[in-house]
């Protein structure tokens, strides 16, 4: 995969960490590349150490500029536990199933973001909401506009938590298996089998009144 | 969603990590969900500590009985890093976006299994040959029968890790928004948007000797 070097992008800081030391040829090291990953994910897996136990948990997130911003309820240990910690946040996208002609060179189309960084539990109001509402309209474009906004009570029950955008690792595999050369003369199949994750016609409440249409950021979402 | 207590079904233990403080009914105690999420998964994410920072990697993995086993290269620092370690492994489905008429309640429809417990890299020759055998065949079942079997070489370059399905946390959540009383009287469209995750048409790689057609277990994985 081709890696885009037009500016404004410059290149993440390249850690012990984020250095890859195997399939170096699967490394992004394009700042573009990262958002596209972080951008086109639904969820994201945010590792802590909690009592010296690392614990990964699917949560939702959004992005401004270079700051990821992940939310839960306050009552959530987990994000208490990761205040000026180092934390792990990783999205991943499955592409495809590579079936090789060995089993050893079976692989996964996939791209991947590591973020490595410490994160801190956002107090400033502005920046909580403005981060709530990136994270809303990170699942739903548009749909922070069209619903009621938080109340007080509502935010005080939601913990914000942001990491910087500065150490990451980008991986990427796309393409056919890359068997040995002489398993090429094999009686086996190989290929790839696409993935593809797409939304559905979107469901209305049954307790929704009938006379509401489904609203435009809803079907640009569903793709209709 | 209804808990299967069917023989030979065993409650998974409660521990402070597992027990679940926030949205108890989202909470499966039943072994069976435990096994059906994990066995419906693609990837998971493996948490470990390294140097004290958590590091959340995807990678494929597979099950038997109550083992589950991932496996990655021998150069992968993150393995021995957590051969004897507590590690946390973690699969996640996303099966809709949950659209409210406020936005606190906005949610996620979800079944996520987080396993828990000490990690331990597999020596056994046998257990590996069976582990990486489980491995390739959870993405796509029959393959490892179809294709070229590992060799001694291949074996080595391998890490296998296992981890005993012990501890876990199982949550589901289904179903459309759980709005304020007051909030169902808004002129706010609420529904679900399902998510699915497909496969598409099998691609044969362009190396292909041609005569070779798309097997069984390949058409079986596609859906077709």
């Amino acid at each position: 995969m081709s890696i885009d070097t037009t500016p404004p992008c410059t290149p993440l800081s390249s850690t012990p960490r984020t250095k890859l030391r195997r399939h170096k040829e699967r490394a992004e090291t394009d700042r573009a590349a990262l958002y596209e990953i972080l951008d086109a994910g639904l969820v994201c897996h945010l590792g802590v150490v909690a009592d010296g136990v690392p614990v990964v948990l699917p949560t939702a997130y959004g992005r401004d500029g270079d700051t990821l911003y992940l939310h839960g309820s306050s009552a959530n240990g987990a994000f208490w536990a990761a205040d000026g910690q180092q934390i792990c946040v990783t999205v991943t996208h499955m592409d495809g199933l590579v079936a090789a002609r060995s089993v050893f060179s079976h692989s996964v189309n996939y791209r991947s973001a590591v973020v490595f960084g410490q994160a801190t539990v956002v107090t400033d109001e502005d920046e909580r909401w403005n981060a709530l509402r990136l994270i809303t309209d990170h699942l739903i474009p548009g749909r922070w506009a069209a619903a009621r906004q938080p109340t007080g009570k509502e935010l005080a029950a939601t913990a914000v938590l942001s990491i910087p955008l500065a150490e990451a690792s980008v991986k990427v595999r796309t393409g056919m298996p890359k068997d040995e050369p002489e398993d090429y003369e094999l009686d086996v199949w190989a290929g790839v089998l696409p993935i593809s994750v797409t939304f559905g016609t979107p469901q209305p409440d049954p307790l929704l009144r009938e006379e509401i249409p489904v609203p435009a950021h809803i079907r640009d979402r569903a793709g209709e």
